[in-house]
């Protein structure tokens, strides 16, 4: 019988290890020494906080293909990297200005703007660098695989794109249409390129990989659509980072153009549709089923 | 006869071309379209400028092993745009606060602070797209063992780690030494990636690889050093961007601690260990002969 909660627990307990093992000295050297001060800000970034949901559904991908959890943890951290270098750099003064992420100071707080800048670029740069360890698969071809996917939904078609279109429809007049295709970049493809790089871990064939596509693209809908209705709804003390920004910045989110109860409606919606996707696989799935009911149900 | 000229002239020539089709909308597509402002900050920060050294690089370790430059041109833009995200993200203002590059408008005076940021972003993440391509080596086993030396040479340990040290160094008070580890970091290292990028397209075995290792850090010190004297010596309108900027920072650089005339005995004799490495490769290292001895004598 599959745990969910032993599940999301294990996974971010089993992250964390490994994140404090990468980022530290021996790792990250390269030419030369990495930097002290550099790796502490990328430890700020990075460690004591967050759900880790994307390697979680690096691993509950890779699960329907038998491939054990510790097999898909170096997938995983990378993911993870690129999740916490976009956190940073999004919070500097320059882009959202924030003081506050996980009730902490962000790093451009607990350091300044420029070693916040070079720790996004590090983390950006080591998530690479452990794809390229055979510690993440044994075949390079797979190892490639994974790095051509985390770039596709990270660069500028993916987060990166995402982010700047955000940006631009700050100053409002974006369409419901406009805003789907920002939140499916800005936040959408990086949960894509979770599930399908646990896909590509397990070998899966065209159609599982399309399958899976698509159950990945309605599960960030799904967590988009949550994390709008949340910055309505919950207070900065449950999510532990300032909330109301969206509509204090005449940000367009589907909130604002469908209203609360039809943003509700849409997200049920969105997490069947997600669950129909899976039916083929079985019990398998029961985690990135878990995963998508929860992005629905989160509070924070 | 090798033609440096040409070669330079070819190799920049090819690099331009090259990025402008990867700066593109379709190359950029992710699950989403790259916005058009992204596309354009991303061409700003990479096109119509520079040496291409870096590239040129590339293809001349290549061409010891007889790999065509064609061949080697992927793996060249992967390390040139790494190169440009660098430069694009130094002259924030929160970093070394340029306004001008090449000759141009920075980035962030072009366009702003936040969309230079994600262009950076953007490119640092397209160059290892790139490295996946199977346009960059049919064999993926290859492709991997770049990224893994690109993400070396540009991360924590490498290009950002010399820079976070550059930046710590600006209150004074690094030894010579110091300097040294930093500039090897900040500058030496991607030139180090660029080198061993060649020789890996190129089927390197160790003993050759090793080798030129050292050439490149010699390359590289050859580099930094020369970079160092035309700060003090060229004038704004050779090289394009401000000069004398070390100075009025209080950077330490290794003019200011072995003077003038120190630094320049020490650039040539840099320069005649670094071609006493490739001694046994005959007549195909003549284009990292002529490199070295470029970096040497360059006026902007």
């Amino acid at each position: 019988m599959y745990d969910f909660s032993a599940d999301i627990a294990d996974c971010a307990k089993a992250v964390e290890a490994a994140l404090a093992r990468q980022l530290d000295a021996a790792p990250l050297s390269g030419p030369g020494p990495a930097p002290a001060r550099l790796i502490q800000a990328m430890r700020h970034g990075s460690l004591e906080g967050g759900k880790r949901l994307r390697p979680l559904l690096v691993r509950q991908a890779a699960a329907i293909f038998n491939i054990p959890a510790a097999q898909a943890l170096t997938a995983g951290l990378a993911v993870e990297m690129i999740h916490c270098y976009s956190l940073v750099h999004d919070d500097l003064p320059a882009m959202d200005n924030d003081d506050l992420r996980r009730g902490r100071p962000t790093v451009h707080k607990a350091y300044d703007d420029a070693t916040a800048i070079l720790a996004g670029d590090a983390l950006l740069t080591h998530a690479f660098g452990l794809l390229a360890d055979p510690a993440c698969h044994p075949d390079a071809a797979v190892r490639i695989a994974l790095v051509a996917e985390l770039a596709t939904g990270s660069g500028a078609g993916g987060m990166v794109g995402g982010q700047m279109r955000d940006i631009e429809g700050e100053a409002g007049g974006l369409s419901p249409d406009e805003i789907s295709t920002m939140q499916a970049m800005k936040t959408g493809a990086l949960i894509r390129a979770s599930v399908r790089m646990g896909a590509l871990l397990g070998g899966a064939d065209a159609r599982a990989l399309s399958v899976l596509t698509l159950y990945a693209e309605l599960a960030g809908r799904a967590f988009q659509l949550a994390d709008d209705i949340l910055d309505v709804t919950a207070t900065a003390e449950t999510m532990g980072k300032a909330t109301g920004k969206d509509a204090a910045l005449g940000k367009q989110t589907l909130v604002a153009t469908l209203g609360l109860e039809g943003a509700r409606t849409r997200l049920n919606q969105t997490v069947n549709e997600a669950l129909s996707t899976l039916r083929t696989f079985g019990p398998k799935a029961d985690g990135l089923r878990a995963t998508v009911r929860y992005f629905a149900s989160r509070e924070n």
